[in-house]
């Protein structure tokens, strides 16, 4: 695969069950992406380290996904001028309203695109950091296009069908 | 001004009160754009006449700012494919959980990215519209990166400065 | 089956193990009813068609249910004067609060007739667009008591009958 | 005024600073209507008065206005056929979410048709009660329609006109 | 058993699986009591029936559980000078949420005593009536004492004990 | 007055806004209470000296207010046999949420009748114990229902009246 | 073991399947502790007799974990000097809110540290309790150290990795 | 002053008047403090620079407040060994809800010892980290114990005294 346009990156192991939409997503639109576990808390360094390169490297944007007292994203967001939007993994006691508002509530200043809670977020951030490039590549465009139109021709016209 | 990169549209001309940040913002990084009263439920002819052109007319985003049950960001995002950014305007007795939880909560398929309620999320939509045109421009990248030193410098080391 | 009275509208397919439980009850009331599966994001389209011909078609009222930023209902009621009754039919991290938000808090202009959540709220739907019709229909008043009545009936005394 | 179609009921005089929005609406509409104070924990018996002769009395529907534990429109459906539509008018510690889910989360059997807490919800009340009724009134159906157009056109294209 | 001190009344039969701790808890402590079956909205005129006699059958307090919309305490409530205690069955997509903001925010004017939601609601209910119950029979009072004693001794000193 | 009957215990002196219409309810009830700032929090020894003789003095019931992480009725019902009702006083941040639960949801074993957040409760609290001593007290039993309909007198027919 | 330093008291039994991870978090950083059960509302006697032996006998820290209506922390704090820290053992209807706001929301005077709902929490409070004490012991400083830096090796670089 | 074995930082200016009673405790106990403005989100370095020296000069505890999104105690906790304390400082239109859960709800491995939202949970912090001091500190127990004797003592009796 070619040079990484997105980074997918995720706060553990275990946001990767949610995550992995984004990269699948991102895949079926054939943007080239690369996947990275770093925790705010646990691994600050890492963190420090993959956001000291990421606007040289050429990464278009940063998809950041996390749970609980969910700061990856806002603290990414910090880091670099590279876009970033998170997704609020979910799970938990709380079941993802405490990532969902540690995530998008973020003050004026340094912003954070955020998805919503879990799967559907994590399709949603890889369209929609899809959605900025295709303004700047006519034939991830058109990709994005027929992924929609795709899309709505798989609903059925009623729930009987199978 | 020149051609329009960013709409800022809104649900009502009371949202501009939370809106006019964003457009502040945008002026600052010398960002063009345009501003629209559309209302998903009341003007939806409108919100069609609008979004039906966007893409021709070289929108690099649109920003979509509403209050209660804002259904505006999303129901413009069903209809193009420019990236759409959603603000909960806040207000009303639920004080924007109402319009945070119908802007951010998109099932999967059309992504809206969401920001904080109320002014703090105005600005950020335009800083993130701006971080993504960023990387196609390297003169808004400086401007931007000028942004956020200016605002780092701002803050005082101690709150007993005035 | 006569002209159809009422539509019976959801976001997507899954939806329908909640809103078959508004067909049953109309089914058991003899008002006709169609069905349809229309995404207010991922169809835009098949909803404005919809909407279009929904008054002269001659239907009484539209019921919508949908899950999630369920904005289903509040953009049918945008494009028709047919009164919608919608049903947040649940599920996702949140249970359906977002859903409730996103459907009842719509702003003053365009009205949708918010029901419970789930199951409860898809027979509700059915019953209350029933109760508007009675009104004007003597048999289908006296089908509606009955059902009451019986409904009452079948409530035992105590907790211990089976 | 003639006989009135619609009854605007409310747990207490100071729920009228929001219901009164329904009836300026219905005014607005031509569609005559009633408003009594009735609370169904401290009047039961007015109550029960009241419902006892809607039906025979000929009213199209119930709009009942209550704040905190907001029982009055559940109840009411519970003892009349009228369709009945609930408002949460607000106010309290909670600011009417109490209000909200005491009137929306009814079990299945006995419907209220719940609209947005407070002013919005009172307007909407009214227009869905009259968009029912439109069904059967030519009239009132053109009213209606004018009225929507006329609230379109009152929306300014930009937020900057006065 | 003797002429019932407490009646236990809910909603509907699934919440006998809750209230069936309240009952346990009077057998218990040999507080004579009934249960009942009784829907605030579909079985209104129950209701009516049972709260006519409840004063003059000589009932101490009225223990009321139910979930959703949660109106069977305070209806009870209106309708007689017997104390009533409420008790949040819980389930549903709030889990319970609803019923307890149901159950607890009564207007000033007609109490409901409000416990926890679900199992702990309903042996507390239990505890509580007996509690007032109590002042004015000794024997009770003794019960009531040993009852707290028994319950304090079965809790281990350290949680590794079986 | 006198020997009270009642215990109107409170967090702190603040409480009293909320709590004295407690005092005037029963005031008005003829019932003899004593009003006491115990916090459970900064004045344990008091708390532990208040309940060790309450049962002795004869009372018959404590109404307990506090605010925030509100333990005052839960930790007063774990130092006595004397039945607690309690009070969230409201206020702070989180508008008497915290409070809510913090009273509300005891763990089976040890009851706290709550009331609705704040004036509404304070007055319920003190009707309720009316209620409960009522039984006992036919004198108290007519006041009470004098009460009663005196407030239902109160209530204009319609909100117009002044 | 030498004297413990930490106490870890839980409200009940049940609450050992959280709080035993923070007795294994002290076992692995050699930190001796005590283990009880203790109810602040069953066994009020058991919570003075701990507490008033707590700082003679050199604790350093008590953790309290609770869930519902969670006073365990809070009271343990008003009747000693020794730092608490509260774990919101999370479970019930409203999963561990309820506990968290009971836990964390203590009114300005009586101090609790509140951690995460669950077993993050019960592991957080033991390494809180760690490192305020590594402050006076270099050996526990370096083992902290030590388990900080274990705790970032083992988080993989992708998620891909077993 | 001595040197600081406090430091209380804030994510902005406007965090003072919440942060400042935390300052104004530590004072009263006689304990040496320093105070920074600190933005997690605009002054990432400013924080590097802050934590990379914090243990190295003797800070014994860390008090960190911050709104909204509220990362600033979380991210600190990561980058240094020294126990930090969090206090959402509360404020936006959620009041305070978004911070708390973006403080209290870290991911087990990086703790963050929380207090309440707004002044009470400053006034707490500083009294925390005074009590784990205390252990050590002789005199500073004895400081800690008489301020706790005279918030004791200023709490009157009754409600009446001013």
């Amino acid at each position: 695969m070619s040079e990484p346009k997105i980074a997918i990156i995720m706060g553990s192991q275990s946001d990767w069950k949610v995550m992995e939409h984004a990269a699948e997503t991102l895949q079926v639109l054939g943007v080239a992406y690369e996947v990275k576990v770093i925790s705010a808390h646990r691994t600050p360094e890492r963190l420090v380290a993959f956001t000291s390169t990421a606007e040289a490297r050429g990464l278009v944007c940063i998809i950041a996904g996390a749970g609980l007292a969910a700061h990856l994203a806002g603290v990414t967001a910090a880091h670099t001028l590279v876009p970033v939007l998170g997704v609020p993994t979910g799970g938990g006691p709380l079941d993802g309203m405490d990532a969902l508002l540690s995530t998008v509530q973020m003050p004026g200043g340094i912003p954070v695109g955020t998805l919503a809670i879990g799967k559907p977020g994590a399709i949603n951030a890889a369209l929609l950091a899809a959605a900025f490039m295709a303004r700047y590549d006519t034939k991830l465009r058109d990709r994005l296009a027929a992924y929609r139109e795709e899309q709505a021709r798989k609903i059925p016209e009623t729930p009987f069908e199978s």
